[in-house]
């Protein structure tokens, strides 16, 4: 194809017979996007802990090119800092105790991860039962094993008592019943924690929001369903009342909101164990750490996070002289996101650039919302680099597109990006650890992707990317 | 467990030692819902073309029971009129011939739908290859199959020039540089269709408004980048230059803006063949046409689009003596959604239930946004119902949440539902033949459902149930 008017912008392409240079698109800046930093290379601190960059500018994680592992594995790859997990895994428990840190498996699972966590000596959070199959079939220690879930089935609660999990979150009043129920079927006596709503506000995205009145979660502490609950598993004589359990949000940035939590969660169980024969060993105070998607985000660092909550919960443990509670009370966490999320990147190729004159240039890739839900489903942004030119400024702006048949399908819109990108380079998302794969789709009948963990040299597959054969597989 | 405070609302339990009644939760109209029809039971318009209700009030699709179906397939499950698609189909090909309807695969798809699809004639619309590799297997006719990207690989394009797809719909200058490459490789002269943005406002959603100049679609008529595809396709002696496609958006209502549409195809082509050899035989509609979510909707028939967009694309082919176009032009459309969607409903099992006093009740269910994703990503709406009370008035409000652990996973906010729903009762969604099991995932290990076709008392599994085997065997 020859261009007949070389002021019509149209897409760069190596294997352009006549290949015209792509028009300038705007820079202005998007206001909302926060401080201008357009110009920049991306943040070191949006990659992953254990990077870094060789000679060439190429991006490094654990030891290895970043370039290398998707000419080895393919595109779209999930690149896992594994070290950086276990890393973060071990500041959450120098100030938890490795035991009370329990991983929120939503977040990222899958058998490896289930390995890690458990040679970490952190507990697992699982809340549906093919969750619950994950980590038994993965060896993952029962007793460290939290059993969560708004709607739990019989078969679940069955499976988990079987296995002995190590805790079981209650979620509503039906689910007490049950539970005695399969209690005694099975001839063990769950240690339970009930699920409050303490009504803390915790400052983020309403879709995320719990620990507020309006829950499908757990039970009201205001309206008084949750003293009804504590009294109803303190009584029951098939169950053991460890402790009461309350997540405030996800994507928290606000330090303050978890020391008012801990506070609150220390208020709660002193009050509601009045209910009780003052028998509570265990606060839960759920997950819900922020971590940075941006260059001008500040999220707490795990050790911020770590001495203002276990600070506020040891000054409300010993502040009221009225608590009653037990001397030696537990409090556990339940990090997901902040556990993984910055230990990953996406990485794309490139596959089609599209100039709109005066409007967007869209950088098409070979993913999109089959692999990360986030832009479309919480308008989420990231930021987009090149791996082989990490340290490159960002001067253009470009939209990010995915190749599923829908116009919603966008990765990143306006990021900030290399010049000159170009069809066949390779292109990633930071900090895509968490809710990326864990939400993926075969939208559009696009197989899902690989996903390697990198450790000191070292790569390893830990899921294998979906073949055609697997699509077709179910089908009938 | 006994409840020691009658006042205080509990969920209501068939297996509760002492039940206690729900107190009853306001039944307030949300505004946002439109005419208040809280009362009624659901309208029988949004219940699968070929429904009826047997002597108990229950509901049968295809003359068996949705409750049989249930207890056969399990919960949650995805029945299908496999009649109705096959009458919708036919009211299509009535107005626009069999041939020229272009089934969207994206919004469902399985081998038997393809099969289904080419057994009555239509042609099949597949934009990966993903869904070209399932529509090959099926053995659908190549020759129907229209294959559509806005990202292409190279991979995708040469297993449709092989496998002699019928029309190839370009998206980018680069990829007709890709195209000409392949087809001189594979030695085919493929027919294309130039995808062009129109700049026709549709009256639709933004996320799935396309056809505007700001879309990660086509090439847009108004900067002039269509005509430049237009003469570059035509001037190849490698490609075959069809027509144009056009696609002005999603879940549209009003059938003034398929006119509009219809007669700027007719403009567009006539004035993009000026710079062709006067070559072009089809012009493609793309798809868009809505459909009834709701008892107050009033999407057209599919016999009113007909009429419309076919009445106006021969007025406009008739009324202009400067077209210049071919006598002989084919008018191609694309239903996906309005095909599939209204023959479908989704049946789950009630799980647990909870009362917020005075703000809301919770009725949990089986699913979530694994199988429905579409109240999370678009605020989608839908209507339930209990199959097997069907013509029951709906008096009460309740929200209907998935079971998975996230506040957003909520399928219906404050729906009309039947008096006195129970734990263990049944309850569906209407009209989730479309972008339901398409965009399902394995969030929080949830397995996707199974689903069935139904027809004259016959039911079969066409894509069946996962099992936790299947979520295990992509781990290394």
């Amino acid at each position: 194809m020859s261009m007949p008017d070389a002021e019509s912008p149209v897409s760069e392409s190596p294997v352009s017979e006549s290949p015209v240079s792509a028009a300038p698109v705007s820079t202005s800046r998007d206001p909302a996007k926060g401080p201008d930093t357009a110009a920049a290379p991306i943040d070191a601190r949006l990659l992953p802990p254990n990077h870094d960059i060789d000679a060439s500018g190429a991006l490094r994680i654990g030891g290895v090119s970043v370039q290398e592992l998707a000419e080895v594995y393919g595109t779209p790859l999930f690149i896992y800092d594994e070290e950086g997990i276990r890393q973060r895994a071990r500041a959450f428990a120098q100030w938890f105790g490795a035991r009370n840190v329990t991983y929120a498996s939503k977040a990222f699972a899958c058998r490896a991860m289930v390995e890690l966590v458990d040679e970490e000596g952190l507990s697992l959070d699982v809340s549906t039962g093919g969750e619950l199959d994950m980590a038994l079939r993965a060896g993952f220690d029962p007793a460290r094993i939290v059993l969560h879930g708004n709607n739990k089935s019989d078969a679940e609660i069955m499976t988990a008592l079987a296995a002995g999990v190590g805790l079981v979150v209650v979620d509503s009043f039906d689910e007490i019943d049950r539970l005695v129920r399969h209690a005694r079927s099975v001839g063990t006596i769950p240690a339970v924690l009930v699920r409050v709503n303490p009504g803390v506000e915790a400052h983020t995205h309403d879709y995320i929001t719990t620990g507020l009145a309006d829950s499908k979660f757990g039970f009201g502490y205001q309206n008084g369903q949750a003293s009804l609950a504590c009294e109803a598993v303190s009584r029951s004589n098939d169950l053991h009342l460890a402790g009461i359990h309350a997540h405030i949000g996800s994507q928290v940035f606000a330090l303050d909101s978890f020391a008012r939590s801990a506070e609150v969660l220390v208020e709660l169980a002193a009050d509601l164990d009045r209910f009780t024969e003052h028998e509570m060993s265990v606060l839960d105070l759920g997950g819900g750490l922020g971590v940075n998607y941006h260059a001008g985000d500040d999220a707490p660092s795990i050790d911020r996070y770590g001495t203002t909550t276990v600070d506020a919960f040891n000054a409300a443990l010993r502040g009221g002289a009225d608590h009653g509670l037990l001397g030696d009370i537990r409090l556990m966490i339940e990090p997901g996101r902040s556990l993984v999320a910055p230990c990953a990147i996406t990485v794309y190729r490139v596959g089609t650039i599209k100039d709109i004159p005066g409007i967007v240039r869209y950088i098409a890739v070979d993913g999109g919302m089959s692999d990360n839900l986030r832009p479309s489903l919480y308008q989420a942004d990231y930021e987009v680099f090149d791996p082989t030119r990490v340290a490159a400024p960002r001067p253009e702006r470009a939209t990010i597109a995915g190749k599923h048949c829908e116009q919603g399908d966008l990765i990143v819109k306006n990021a900030a990006v290399p010049a000159d990108v170009s069809i066949g380079d390779l292109v990633a998302t930071a900090v895509t650890g968490a809710y990326g794969y864990s939400m993926a789709s075969n939208y559009n009948k696009v197989p899902r992707p690989a996903v390697v963990f990198v450790r000191d040299g070292e790569h390893r597959l830990v899921i294998r990317r979906e073949t055609f054969d697997d699509l077709a597989r179910l089908d009938c």
